[in-house]
């Protein structure tokens, strides 16, 4: 793809904002699947905390793909910031990723509400491995066509590319673990947003890139 | 519409950026459509399993609005990075397009629920057929009124005006097959937006815009 | 109020950027109002016509509140293309009219499911004269502060805010006559955004505001 | 924390933005948790007046979180408008507010149903209270890490830090006063928003921070 036919395609600033759009919709949508529990006397207290503790899975579910899209948005910006140029490859890799971000309020509801069925805990598992695996192929695919700025450092996008996939690795072992004692595949889905998080000072701190805000 | 009245017009960037607005809504609104199937037995990761197979007509069309949306929305791109003014009544077609793109959710959940039904599908085509409508009356109106940037080459915008009318009569057909014969029509829904997708590269490739970011 | 406190405000451009968030949202969610009719015969073309008729109240609600905050948006802009400064009255003015807009989904939902109810048809129009007097309230507060840039002539301003209580007005008159005939309050609400949107290009056109793009 | 691995994290810019989208979509979502009574007599009226006063208390809680999300937007920005530099802290603190004010239409949701139960009004003032003190942590953190822009009075930032865990504590206190009078904790849900706004042209004025919108 050269300059050319790049020029039909909309750059790094408009996609970032647009996936932006839709990540900040997602992680506000979450909420929709949580709906207030029905209680038989409206002014029971102790009722209401009954039927509360009761909503600990959906809660718990909520919390979890809340900060995985969190976490997602923070690495999206990371990679845009060193990307200087789109291509159709990367614009449809793109849509695959937020393909599966923006399908997450399903199977998080999923698990809310059958949180011990190794299947249901197997399919959130999948979709987050999708996204993982989509966000991956970014890398790649950036590290690969040198559609980086000039003064990032290749090492950088290669080790990126190249830790990428422990993420995904870790969601397909969550989607084992479910069949064998689901407890363990939640334990999972909750350390992987951290090991996403934590990755994320490193990598490119040693790249030269400006401080300026690029929107 | 001569300058100074199109002073009291939203400009290019700022209508661009609601209907992108718009879109990352629609296209994340979707995943609402969803709704988690009851299982007798929680734990039964078999009877999960069916269920979901059984949501495979509201997981496809799903996919098939998503994909529909976000080629429209890199379609919709391609035509204002060449868009230096906007008139009234571009305006306006413009606010058809979102309102044709906006309504998809419903037709979506029809065809999901009712994946065999001719009325249904033929109503999913036709929302779809009014959004191409809407957007190839946007192409030839800035082709008529001359509302592109200096720099781009008339042809580019007459071919992309010419060549817009194949979508909308690709989903008429869809609408007719839907009466003959269900499935055929539900595999148009699924070329349509590749042929959308596939046509972008092309046409505009020659013109000589700037490489620019417009937002 | 000074400009020193002013600094602790948002600025015209973020409070567009905001309000231009919330509008894309109400238009967009709007759609979540019409739920899929159930059919007995799932692939009963006929019936699923006539269940998609019996929508019809539902469409045309939907209509009506989608023109009318399309509307809402364009003239929003008209009236933030001249502004130069926000102080606290008018931050919290526009407060009060993304409250009534984004209020919106619920009596379109209201007159949708009860066409014939004058009380809820009442209600429909309660809530759009709201917005319309709170719009009215900016442009007057605008005019009295002198909140506009410099090159904008007062007396454009001074024309907008005249003319902007004919909308509230005649909402009024259409909670009135839905008391009298529901079929002439509908008319109204058909009418009432078209001379939103009609009255558009005239006033603002002679101002001597620069042609270029603010955000 | 130093400049290098700021690089990796998304500018003031970036963070305002999502933040201002998901604030955008909270306020606008809060209506989906009205729904449209039922009506045994559709053109009856006197029973829609009937069924609408009965929804009395969710207009007020929709209302209420409305006015609670609107202020917390407003001093968002005032704080994002002297904020110069975003580090992981400030980011993480960022998405606990955001998670904080996103999950707000839950507890709406449950006040609105159960206007008189102890339990769901200490909940609704626990989200509320835990949002003041994620805001409350975000400008502590500024000042003791001095994230600001050069020109901003240190003791300005000190000033509102420390004046930040007034409308915690009165959400506390609301939670309290929740078991022993419920209407105690609804007036101040009401008075706490007030006191939020009424602080904002305050604090700020005396700085010399720059005019210039920063978006």
């Amino acid at each position: 793809m050269n300059l050319q036919s790049a020029a039909s395609l909309p750059g790094p600033g408009r996609l970032e904002a647009f996936s932006d759009g839709v990540l900040a919709i997602v992680i506000t949508l979450l909420v929709l699947e949580l709906k207030p529990p029905h209680l038989v006397a409206p002014d029971d207290a102790r009722e209401a905390m009954t039927a509360l503790v009761a909503l600990g899975p959906k809660f718990l579910s909520y919390l979890l793909s809340f900060f995985f899209v969190a976490v997602f948005w923070v690495n999206h910006h990371r990679f845009f910031r060193l990307i200087q140029q789109v291509d159709t490859r990367l614009l449809w890799l793109n849509t695959l990723l937020l393909l599966a971000l923006s399908f997450v309020p399903f199977p998080t509801s999923m698990i809310g509400e059958y949180p011990g069925n190794a299947a249901v805990l197997a399919l959130f598992a999948l979709v987050l491995m999708i996204a993982g695996l989509a966000f991956n192929l970014m890398w790649r695919h950036a590290r690969s066509r040198r559609l980086y700025h000039a003064g990032v450092d290749p090492a950088v996008v290669a080790r990126a590319a190249a830790r990428g996939l422990v993420g995904p690795a870790l969601y397909a072992l969550a989607a084992v673990l479910a069949f064998v004692w689901p407890p363990a595949a939640w334990a999972l889905f909750g350390i992987i947003p951290l090991f996403y998080a934590l990755q994320r000072p490193g990598g490119v701190a040693q790249s030269r890139i400006s401080q300026k805000e690029k929107s």
